[in-house]
This record gives structure tokens, sequence and C-alpha cells, in this order.
């Protein structure tokens, strides 16, 4: 899949501290480790001026608006998590992955970042036919945002090091099924030199 | 998790012979031998007057609307698939599950049986909190349509025996996540006693 890069958009998600960050009970395993490879993909993507999207949770602080299958996780450790409040990191990015000010921001209420927002048609605006997807958590946010892509017409690729999960298995799982279905899979060093070449 | 059959559905999602024959394309391996738990898990909710959706994937002839990713292997085989033509029963179910009059048939253009359908609206209308989801194929269909129901905030329920995948270790993997992220699973035997009790 060659990679265009006036058509194809970089999309990170939830690399917030809230997802990264040991303290939190919605914390991943996988995460903190794929910074490194999401900071070589968004600077790849700087060098050639591809759009870049940061996509972030944000919860009400007192979870009113938190999932309710998920709110009795929320409700343990640090709190409020994901929200405005005594633990306004939860919401931030790890200083290796902070937006630059030209860059899109993007707070998602659910797991795909196309549920009740609005990033179809920022995308369709743009002329963006191919996303990029990186961040956590594999199984949840990064593989419903590329089946909802893949439902609307767009190509999708998922960086494998630069997306996490709760455990190496669960990773090559979800990794295996989005490349069955028909999304391009390649590492954050791929992807750059795909865009060099 | 207890089921009321006044505020729970049974969705069955593309038990149709376009996934199920072998001759298809998009055959799915599993299929075929989740049709009796399919049918025990319609007549448990028959018995106690749950409402059933019938959900059903339809291309147009030409294979215009399909699905880029999935374009290529909808060509190959016997066509056209899951469209109107010299291969009706693609898009018809197999005895032992079609539809009563009086259950909802759904057309649904993608895998989610939520993306770009009205199903939401429907189940509001009926005051639905709790889907119990049935079908196939377990990594596509069935959990992106779980996953917008857990979005929506509905209960979710997933039949195990009466999902299906290309292979036990993908369903097994899928059917593993669903758990971790707060759907319920049983199998339709489960189910059908949950029912009666």
């Amino acid at each position: 899949m060659a990679i265009n890069p006036q058509t194809s958009a970089l999309i990170m998600i939830d690399m917030q501290q809230g997802f990264i960050d040991e303290r939190s009970s919605l914390w991943i395993a996988g995460a903190q480790a794929s910074v490194p490879s999401c900071a070589q993909a968004l600077e790849a993507a700087r060098n050639v001026g591809m759009p870049i999207w940061h996509v972030r949770r944000s919860y009400s602080f007192d979870g009113s608006d938190v999932e309710p299958v998920r709110y009795q996780q929320w409700l343990q450790g640090d709190k409020p998590l994901c929200a405005e409040g005594p633990w306004p990191q939860s919401l931030e990015a790890p200083s290796e992955l902070v937006a630059l000010d030209s860059e899109r921001l993007l707070v998602k209420p659910r797991f795909s970042a196309f549920f009740e927002t609005d990033l179809h048609e920022q995308l369709q605006q743009e002329g963006i036919t191919h996303v990029i997807l990186i961040g956590t958590t594999t199984p949840n946010c990064i593989r419903s945002t590329g089946y909802d892509a893949i439902s609307y017409n767009y190509d999708v690729t998922v960086l494998s090091d630069a997306t996490s999960s709760r455990s190496e298995a669960v990773q090559a799982a979800n990794i295996e099924d989005m490349a069955t279905i028909g999304m391009t899979i390649m590492t954050a060093e791929e992807f750059a030199q795909a865009l060099q070449g």
C-alpha cells in the first residue's frame, strides 16, 4: 500500500496518561512501551507534511458519561480519570507525543474515533482517503476505529509497534484479524521508510 | 446478567447462505455448525415473546457498494454474492432460521448492524436496553455490533456457540476480548435457561 502524504492522515488515539500511567485503573500494559514508535510515526508524518489528528478520551468529572460497562473500573484508583480535575495529566499526552499547534485535536466519547464525532466530515473536507492508526488500545479503540474507517471506504494502515494491548497474545490476535479483513499492517519504521521512498 | 424479555432483543446477524454456503467466497468456516444453536436461541426468545431482529447483508448486483477492502474477494466464486440475481439464496437464511412475519428485518450495508442503519432508533422505540447477539462472523459483524451497542449504553450478551469465526482460535480470542470489555458471554442453552428461570 503506497502512502500519499497529501491524501493520508496519521491518527493517534488515546495516548494520554489515563491509559499510559500505571496509577490509572484504565492503564494498558503495553501503552508506555509504544511511545517511542508513536513518536517515530509522528516525526515521519511531520517531515512530509502529512496531517495529524490527536484523538483523546475525555469524560465528565462525575463519570456520568462513562460507558456503563466501564463505570465500575473507572471508579477505582485515582479519580477523576480522563477528566478535568485533580489529575489533569490523565487527559494529556506524554511529552514525546504532544500535539503541535498546527495539528488537529479531537475528543471522542467512546471507543471508535468516528463514533458520535465529526471525524469523517473532517477527513472528507481534507480529501483524506487513507488513515494510518497508532495509539491504544488495539482491541478496543484502534480496532473499532479501523472497522469504522473501512466501512467508510478509507484505506486503513495500522502500525503494529505503535499500538498496544493488555498482552502480547491479544495484540497479535487483533493484528491478525485486522490484516485478514484488509487493513495494512506495518511497523513505524516501515511507515517512515515508505514516506521517504 | 438477568435477561428481561420485555427490554431485551435477540439480534441475529448475517445468517444467510452468502456466508454459510461453502460455494460462497465470503463463506465462514464455523457458520454452518452454529445453525442449531442459533435456532435454539430463536426458539427460546419466541417462547417468551422477546423481540427478534434478523439482520442481513445485501449488496448491489454489480458489487459497487461492497467494501473496497472486500471487493476482490466478493468477485471470486459464484456471483453476485449477497445480492438479488441468479443466486438469491445468498441473501436467505437456512430453513431453520427463517424469520416469522412478526419479526423485524434489517438490511445493513457494512459490518456493524448500527452502521448507517436505524437500528438504534428502532431499539429505542421498543424500549430495548439489552441486546443478545448471535450470527456470524464473530471478529467482524458480531464484534463491531457489540462495540457499537456498548457505545450506545446497551447491555450486550453474546452467545458463544451461536456465533462463528474462521477458526476456533479466532473465535476464542474474540470472545475473550468481548468478555474483557464487559459483554456477557453465555451459550444458547444458558440463554434458554435464563429465560425460563
